[in-house]
């Protein structure tokens, strides 16, 4: 008969430490970077490796190829009488480098109890962490299978997710799907995701010569794709608020209710921690519940990067024959992003008819829940992984898989989230933490138990 | 008694056609770029050899150090008594190098009579040219003295070149000042400058952050440097028509009189050439006297280039701590530099107070004649050289050395330039050709002809 033990889960998961270490640092040196098309080969590396790492731990795994990276999926399958627990997770990184890493982002280094790489917390952690719960579950006789789908295009919008998984869907039954990719409130204040933002991304190019000019003999008369674009890009939001002018954008957005927003206060959310925790010096408002509702429950039309002219020292007086802005647009429910691209475009046509506009993958929002078994089971687990109880908030950050994974494996998707605002995702000088490995594995058993009672 | 004959200077310059093209290599295989700091010791090397080469035709020449880069003086006194020319040219270049560049930019190619590399028509090419004139008129004993003044810092908008003047201007006196960094109307079409455009150039700079943020963890409520910058950017240009938007920027512009106006309408200009000579696709207006004034006679404010954020393949969603706008403005007769600065200033800090401008060097206008016995024997050489009347135009370009030559120099300057406009000014795959060597060569000796008989 199995007990839910604390004390006895926190013993196990402390004897393997070291192996846990290795293993994230295995997988961490990886460059798993799913938007660089020169990281081909890292992608089925680290697919194989972690396949194998389910191996090493007693279950079956596969890396199974799609039209882009692979999948890997694994099972501890002890009995296909148990009820069974679906855990995604992604092992394809964010690109990373640069100036403002004090380390290489591609070597572990261990400070204290603190994982430096990129991908520690985004989300190889995380995967690392169930993986040792599920393991814990196996070998300590708890009733219930665990199934796991770990996917290699989380960071370029899941383009293959959906047709790998309507194939491979019937093979997984499953009674709760658990994602372990979201954040907390701060440290010391677990979260649950209610909801996540969807995302379009797009590239907004201009081409208006075939070479750089020298901006004497042809300025004047001589269209600037950068100015252009910039026009575009001030026609598309507002840069002070943040308002979005694409007109009908707002239509679909679905308000959060009284009881979302009583939760988001109830959150210990506080605006100098989130400014801290990622190197802000001024936010658009300071009020506490309108950064929350800014970040979790509202539209946005960030740009990235703006490519074309010069980048070097001093200022090259050419005007370049092109130019590339790369967009997004977080989207809330009931938003689409079929849609949002649709008014997109359809607005920066009017605005520049010889802009084109490659879209990259659209993730749909996801309206999760706060009440319920399934939404019960998680917070216990949570409380008794960590000690304090969890808020319910929003995840700002999308997960294309989500709302794949409800459609598809036909059962709820709840989320014990491991990662902390400063462990920076995306951003550089990423870490993750032995504190969330030592919390995480009791709360990822708990709520194994909780579905084995079912 | 010198007699000028232009079939003796094509014999002569015919037969040193191997040691132009020798030099040539020599000076544009040394990548003089002033624009970026690893190429502090190329400046030196450069300077040295330009030296070098005056020493070897006969003058003398010093290499003489500013608080920037080097300034290469050289005469070829015969006797002090003789009017002397005083000829200008630059030996900086501009950045050169990426995908569109079909050789090596700074190896030197030679296709048939074509010279290709970054800085062979400018300003190079015509250097070496004025100097084998300089060198023709000594030896075949025309009653001239010659001077030179080699800049190496025109490229980054000449900041020592007026202090280092005033302090060896009295060594240089001298009755005509020729400038040979201008470019012709077209092919087969020479052209002499009445005037130059200004130029203040800048880096406008906005940190809102530390370090890059996921845009879903922090989106909505962090500020978007480059979002912001690009509103900053469209509130400055109307980017459809080129009209600056900065309040009282137009307000001191000249416009070009009747008989100006005449002139550029019989330049020869021709919307189409131009269009291939830059490989432009749409221009913001098709008629011919327009585009002339746009490029010649108004002034712009261009963007350069937009640093910050992700410049690699996909989009990365994250939100960048800082970006940089890199800009111009060229300026008219009679605008000044520092009112244009300040003007930007003023609508730059109302529009958003924590961009950061920082200003380059700032050149003045210029406006020269079109008529006197100067201008007259500038056009009389380049008809002597070419065996077709220039056209009287503006330079959309800027040579800060020009005021403050004549300024300090007290003497009239006259442009004999030899660049075609397919050459390419700072643009990719940059070339010279020997036809202009070949008719540069006695145009040059022409003018120094009249001006012997002064």
């Amino acid at each position: 008969m199995f007990e839910l033990s604390k004390a006895a889960i926190h013993a196990w998961i402390r004897e393997r430490r070291a192996s846990y270490e290795a293993r994230l640092r295995t997988l961490v040196e990886i460059p798993s970077i799913s938007m660089d098309p020169s990281h081909h080969d890292d992608m089925q590396k680290c697919a194989a490796e972690a396949a194998r790492m389910i191996q090493e731990f007693g279950g079956t795994a596969e890396v199974r190829q799609t039209k882009g990276f692979p999948c890997v999926t694994g099972a501890f399958v002890s009995d296909p009488k148990f009820p069974t627990v679906t855990i995604y997770n992604h092992l394809d990184v964010q690109p990373a480098g640069g100036p403002e890493w004090q380390r290489e982002p591609f070597r572990m280094t261990i400070d204290g109890d603190r994982y430096y790489a990129r991908g520690a917390t985004d989300d190889k952690g995380p995967a690392l962490t169930a993986l040792y719960a599920a393991r814990y579950a196996r070998e300590n006789g708890l009733p219930i299978n665990v199934r796991f789908l770990w996917e290699l295009e989380e960071e370029i919008g899941s383009p293959n997710f959906e047709s790998f998984l309507s194939g491979a869907a019937a093979e997984v039954p499953t009674q709760s799907v658990l994602v372990s990719d979201t954040i907390w409130v701060k440290r010391g204040k677990p979260a649950v995701s209610a909801g996540l933002r969807g995302l379009q991304s797009a590239t907004l190019t201009l081409e208006t010569g075939s070479k750089d000019t020298h901006s004497g003999l042809t300025g004047g008369a001589a269209r600037n794709p950068l100015t252009e674009l910039a026009a575009v890009l001030a026609a598309c939001v507002d840069a002070k608020t943040g308002k979005v002018k694409i007109p009908g954008f707002y239509d679909a957005v679905i308000k959060p209710t009284k009881e979302e927003l009583a939760h988001f206060k109830a959150s210990g959310f506080s605006v100098a921690a989130f400014k801290q925790a990622h190197g802000l010096k001024k936010l658009r408002t300071n009020d506490a519940l309108d950064v929350m509702k800014r970040i979790w429950a509202e539209p946005t039309f960030e740009v990235h990067g703006i490519v074309g002219g010069y980048q070097g020292p001093g200022v090259k007086t050419a005007v370049p024959p092109r130019a590339e802005a790369k967009i997004s647009m977080r989207l809330v429910p009931n938003q689409s992003p079929k849609k949002a691209l649709a008014l997109l475009t359809k607005h920066v046509k009017k605005l520049n008819p010889d802009v084109k506009i490659h879209a990259e993958s659209g993730l749909e929002p996801y309206r999760g829940v706060t009440t319920g078994e399934l939404a019960q089971a998680a917070v216990d687990a949570i409380t008794f992984g960590f000690g304090t109880k969890p808020a319910f908030v929003r995840e700002g950050g999308s997960i294309g898989a989500v709302v794949t994974m409800r459609k598809l494996l036909k059962a709820p998707v709840m989320f014990i989230g491991l990662s902390l605002p400063e462990h920076g995702y995306h951003a550089p000088n990423e870490y993750f933490d032995w504190g969330q490995v030592e919390g995480g594995v009791p709360a990822m058993v708990a709520y194994f138990a909780k579905i084995a009672q079912r």
